[in-house]
């Protein structure tokens, strides 16, 4: 399957037989999708060893696509990984079923009943560049939310992910469910992406889980609408009213508790009235704890060891041991730093002022605003949402952590009597 | 303003204007945005004079643009319309605030506080070709959801809309909120669109309302997000349980009480089991209201007058007096029919058996699903919703009618007391 028109076919093929499956998970119980999850996390035990095996030939052939030791890492499946994606997907059969939910009902003053229904979004298309438990643990959200799902995984996880899929099938099939429900692409082929975003009239949402060049290509090329998950320069202002130690705990845990993820804090803001107090403070326990420390004109006198700062590091998501420091003269100077130089992502104040934490949360226009709490918190875990898909960075549709709600629409469901408008 | 690089710097500009005005109405009261709506709404009584005479301008261009005589009826403004139009005003100010709404909030076990709360979508660019009350009323449902706005109306419509624009920017400024809230595009050569439209780090959202050639450009065209209406292939199904009374009143009612909207009905399915006795019936009260019948080779023998129809009768939206007719085998083939041939905008089924209804709105995709009730109903003031600046047909962010709570997006505001994450 090289030739474009071959991949055309293949790639519009998939898409309707997922649009079919849509329909008839559409109208599926809960319990039949449960009974799918609980049923997958059985096979993935019993028939782990056919999954390593698979993985075995993935890892074999790491050293060609140039992996880190870290990446071989992440791509390698154990006994243990196995049982933890397979209790991944027990914990999912525990929540909620979303779709059917009422999500508001009225009568008019005619007598006709007036209901919003949640219901899936149909198809979606789910590029990823992860782990290979990330092909279980979309499926899982997909199909539990009532969605059809195309996989389209990295190449490097190619074979692990194929025989992942091959048992989640095998599972739909023993519990009544449509097979075409989580479908694989089953070429590594790159112009196979761009044939399945041509399909708006069959995939309803794209969801790219990657590298910002995945997120842009996709976003340039897709026909339909995507849930995009770009960087995250999250802050922390440090208010006149904050507690110090508070505001170290805080600022030391949104920097340093895992600086490689995207709810890391890239920058830390202090009022002016406290900078001379607390920099020094906040700037000793930070280099303790091997961060680098660049800062604004106001900060440097104060951050033994700092280096001066560049516009660009104000807007850079360094993903590292490094935050840049910046002194604001007020609350609204922080919150204008924010809303300029930040990605809309997480960004934290620390206060005990009840006003500036109004304000703070009113103003700054993020996926997630904390009062004194850590960044690191903007996740779909632990804002209770019991799993996630990714972390939306746009306002529309879906914002912050993606569970299964945001994997859903909605409908209109009107009951009458007869009822005719005059 | 000519060159194309003048209006980009003019796009560009404006929409930036638009941007910081949006941080503004992100902050401002409902009281606020009240009182907006009613000085507006008071000055478009006080200077109506002025806006007539607009209004005279573009009538006496009326014929250079080719407009048909409805179409000069629609674009005329009277005293007794701007008293409509400031009216409506006064109603939408009477709507909740939707601005800062709690959607849902919850204690996690460690004492975080996790709420999603309701926030503004940004800047919406809105693009219209029809009558110009509907400048004061999409001004009015974005401003009153925390949104700024860019109008760009139809160019028969140009003076009219400059004038209503005047008088809504007057009333900003009296009450103190940014002028740039609403903002109007100047110019009505064609390419400024697109020039707005590749403006996705500045505007949030685009909507344009008009035909259908409108919405593709603009779909094609737009880097950010579209909210689209486009066709209403709407369907009546007349069920085997149905009470042959019932269902010809509503058969009449979705097609006939204004045949020339979107959730008119289109098409007219028939359970095969009642199709010989209720057809007749039907199609001579159709046929008295003046509707031509296009009917499959199932119904045809049963309507003396009737037309064969083609295949593409079922996917057309007619938009006038004409209606496809089709004997389905049963309710499974009813709901076959209408996703395949439908537009998943408004669908009906007439009916006693409840699981019939059931499983018609659980299967039915569409973006509403009437039981008993006309098709017609299908409407952001029917449904309650207040005011509505569109119908969506996506099934993503909004579906249906979308009023206030339609141009808002969320964020997560969580309360914590100096909690960080292990």
């Amino acid at each position: 399957m090289n030739a474009e028109s071959d991949l055309r076919q293949y790639a519009t093929q998939t898409a309707y037989r997922a649009r079919r499956a849509s329909r008839q998970l559409a109208c599926a119980t809960g319990e039949q999708k449960n009974r799918w999850l609980r049923r997958s996390a059985e096979l993935l035990r019993t028939r782990g060893q056919e999954i390593l095996d698979a993985n075995a030939r993935d890892l074999e052939k790491a050293p060609e696509f140039g992996l880190t030791s870290a990446a071989i890492d992440r791509l390698r499946l154990t006994d243990n990984r196995l049982a933890s994606i397979a209790a991944a997907l027990e914990q999912i059969a525990m929540l909620p079923d979303p779709v059917g939910e009422t999500i508001d009902s009225h009568v008019r003053p005619n007598g006709l009943v007036v209901s919003r229904i949640r219901v899936p979004l149909g198809v979606i298309f789910f590029i990823y560049e992860s782990r290979p438990n990330v092909t279980v643990d979309a499926a899982a959200l997909c199909v539990k939310s009532g969605n059809a799902v195309i996989l389209r995984g990295g190449k490097e996880a190619f074979h692990s992910n194929r025989a992942l899929h091959t048992v989640l099938t095998d599972a739909l099939g023993d519990v009544g469910l449509p097979a075409d429900a989580v479908q694989f692409v089953e070429t590594t082929d790159r112009a196979a992406v761009g044939h399945f975003l041509k399909l708006n009239g069959l995939i309803d949402v794209t969801i790219p889980r990657g590298g910002r060049s995945l997120i842009e290509r996709v976003t340039a090329e897709a026909t339909m609408p995507v849930i995009k998950h770009f960087d995250g320069i999250c802050h922390v202002y440090v208010d006149r009213a904050a507690d110090p130690q508070m505001a170290e705990r805080i600022v030391i845990n949104s920097k340093c508790q895992r600086p490689g993820v995207c709810n890391a804090a890239e920058c830390l803001l202090v009022h002016q009235e406290i900078a001379e107090r607390f920099l020094p403070q906040i700037a000793a326990a930070l280099q303790d704890q091997g961060v680098e420390l660049r800062c604004c004109k106001r900060a440097l006198p104060l951050v033994p060891g700092g280096k001066p700062a560049t516009e660009a590091d104000f807007r850079t998501e360094f993903l590292d041991l490094i935050l840049s420091v910046k002194v604001v003269d007020d609350l609204e100077d922080a919150i204008h730093h924010i809303n300029e130089f930040g990605s809309h992502h997480t960004d934290a104040i620390v206060t005990s002022d009840l006003r500036a934490a109004r304000q703070f949360t009113t103003a700054v226009d993020s996926s997630a605003v904390h009062v004194n709490a850590s960044t690191r918190f903007n996740d779909g875990g632990e804002f209770g949402l019991g799993a996630e898909i990714g972390i939306s960075t746009d306002k529309f549709h879906a914002r912050g952590p993606c569970g299964l709600r945001e994997l859903t629409s909605y409908k209109f469901v009107v009951y009458g009597d007869g009822h005719v408008r005059t």
